[in-house]
This record gives C-alpha cells, structure tokens and sequence, in this order.
C-alpha cells in the first residue's frame, strides 16, 4: 500500500471533487462514518454509554469529526464536541445544527488534561487534516499540549494533528488510534498507537490506479478496515 | 413499530431537511448505502459478480438507486443503470458523473422482462417514492409491465413502484425484497417478498419520538437492519 506526500493527498483530494463529481458533503459523511465505526471496533462501548470528547479544528477534518460524533450518537456513544473556530460555510452551520438538535452537548473550553482524563473514556483529534503546515494558532497549540498529556486513548483522524503530513512530529501527540482517510500519509508510517484503520471507502478504481494505492480490499460492506492492531 | 402515511413521511422528510438541516446529499448517500447494504446481505455476491439492473426514476427515489449502485460497485457486484429521465438538478448530475466515471454502465432502453431474467441476477426498483401518487408516465408505465413479469428478484426502495403509498397495489409489482428508509410506511403491510429491511440509520431520537416511530434498535453500527425474513 502507498504512503502518500502531502502533494499527492492534496491532488486526489482534488480530483474527487472535479473529476469525480463528488460533493463534500458526500464524502464528508462517508468519512465521518467510517471514523465512528472504527472507534467502536477499537473501543467497545459495552453496556454504557462511554463519553467520548470530539476536538474539531477550523477546516475538514474537523467537518468529520463533527459527522463522526453525531454518528457516534446513533450507535450509543456519548459525544461531547469542542469546535472553538466554526466555519462559516453553510455546510459546516449545518452539521452544528444535526449535532446540538441530536442533543449532543458542546463545550467552549477545552478542559485541563486531568479533567479530561476524568471526564471521558476518548479523546477524538479532528483538529487538522493533511492541509496543516507550520504551528497551530490559538487555541488550538493549548489543545495539542492538553492532548499530549492526557492519559485516555487519543484518536487521529486522518493525521495526528501537529504532525507534518510526511515527518511526523517526534515531540507531538502521541495518538493511540489513527484512522487514514482515503489512504494513508506518509507520517503514518511514524504512528507507534495500538490502531491503525483505513476509511472513506469510496475511492473509485480508476483514482486508485492513478496514483498507485494499492489499497487493500475492504472486508464485505465494512466502511473501514484495520491496518494493523498492536 | 409505526407504519406511516404519506402525510406523516412527507412531515418527516420535510423535518430532516428543515428542523435538522441535513441536506439531500448527506440523507441519500446514507440511504442508498444502506439499500446496497441490505442487497449484499439478502443476496450475497458469493464468488462472481452478479448483474444488478437499477432502474431509476425521475425523482430522490432514483437518487437512492443511482448512490446504491455506486455501492454496489464498490461492493463487487456488477450494476448497471437504466436512468431514463435524468433530472436537471446539480446533485443528479453529480450522481450521474460519479457513476460513469467508477464504469457503470448506462442504458438507454429498458429489456425486455426475458432479457432482465437472461441477463441479470437482480432489479432494483428506485423509481417513485413516497410522492407517487396516480399513474406512471412514460417510459415508466412499460418498465413497470416489465418488472411485473421478470422472475429474478425485484428489489424495492422505500415503495414498491407504482403502489399506493398507504394502500398497495393488489396489481402492480410483486417484490421479493422492500426496503423501508427511515420508517415503512403504510403500504409495507402487504409486501409479500422473502425480505423486509429497515434502511436510513439518521433519524434523531427527538424526531421518533415526536412521531412516535417506536423504530427497532439498529445492530451495531449497521446501516440496515432486517425486519423479516420469509
């Protein structure tokens, strides 16, 4: 399987919108989707209901994680979202809007790392995709701190947030769960967490053979696939 | 669990995209991927790549079909789409080019009910919804005659086609499989095929309970869920 640079995402991230013809919202929700399922194959929610704290950045990916969260809801979960810097765009007012009328509370600061640990069972990292380059402008660096010393599993989607797409970051967080999206970035190959899954499964073949993914085949109808459990 | 009239699913559906502020693109991507879910599952694909003719209609119905097939697709089947009023709407288009471009193949006339049989494995039904109401216009009227008369299985979205959303239709076609999206609706009652499933797994609690749709908890995290089984 292929381990994509930052260049290449970015084109086929491109070309399933103009080739393709797919709408973010589609694509968005099929994300979404297949970060909830993945979380619930590597956390189990047992008899209860486990609280799970969504951090959703300025841009897409937190888009999926908002989508994550509300799905999260629908298969018995107890989502709670931080998203200090909503986007403007309608499509993202709208996911606001699923989420608060689906009850699933939003928060306004990000608590300590102690409360975190207290309060939830999962910390799901939605802050930036593969489009972060540079440092992370407020409030987003005290989040990251807060989530380099929380104790509960931390959850990537797509990237670990801080990290460079390709690099890694040796002194950023250090994700129990990563879950790629579309196929995996390069700086996955530094992730050392217990999961690794891959999601969006909606790459059509032609794209695949484009860029050579060589992803592997998704099993039955599943929206994501484990990569690799240690 | 609630049966619904036309009046009440034209209330929900209104809500979901109102009160809720889903869009068409989210709530059909989810549909239609629950309606190739429950395919795969009534009819495995076992070690081939079975022929799966979807007919759509004009309207959302069609939409779920044409989001099915792409499914499909990516489930190893082999559908291919009869689509003979395309809608002018920016969203079919899309759907329409997304198909094309993942190699599914359109035709332009509908076969014969002997050449469906010879040639396919399976029909799906996407063409009216909970909206019908009177008669079928052409070409639709020929394509009902048809699937009144092929014997591989036909496969209902939301309604069988051309049935009275509450009443049935004691004439009109006789599907082997119906699946119901977000709630059945009256005319489930009389649907008489071996499988019955429950599809569209985005109905807030706030919603169901207002409606008082007493819907069966969903498995895990699928997207459908089988109500009968004959």
């Amino acid at each position: 399987m292929k381990y994509l640079s930052q260049e290449e995402a970015q084109k086929i991230d491109q070309e399933l919108f103009s080739e393709y013809s797919f709408s973010v919202d589609q694509l968005m929700e099929l994300a979404g989707l297949s970060v909830a399922v993945a979380l619930t194959k590597a956390y189990p929610k047992g008899t209860n209901h486990p609280k799970v704290l969504v951090c959703s950045g300025p841009g897409n990916n937190g888009g999926d994680g908002l989508v994550a969260a509300r799905h999260l809801k629908l298969f018995g979960y107890n989502p709670m979202i931080y998203y200090p810097k909503k986007s403007e765009k309608q499509l993202f007012k709208n996911l606001v809007t699923q989420c608060e009328k689906m009850d699933i509370p939003f928060i306004n600061e990000i608590p300590t790392a102690t409360q975190i640990d207290n309060d939830y069972k999962l910390v799901v990292d939605a802050i930036f995709g593969f489009s972060f380059k540079g440092n992370a402008r407020p409030p987003f660096g005290d989040v990251l701190s807060a989530l380099k010393e929380v104790k509960i599993p931390v959850c990537s989607v797509d990237i670990p947030s801080g990290w460079h797409v390709e690099d890694g970051n040796p002194d950023g967080i250090k994700p129990d769960f990563l879950i790629s999206l579309t196929a995996p970035k390069l700086c996955a190959k530094h992730f050392e967490g217990r999961f690794h899954f891959l999601g969006g499964r909606f790459v059509p073949d032609s794209l695949g053979q484009k860029y050579n993914l060589s992803l592997p085949e998704y099993p039955g109808t599943e929206p994501c696939m484990m990569l690799q459990a240690q």
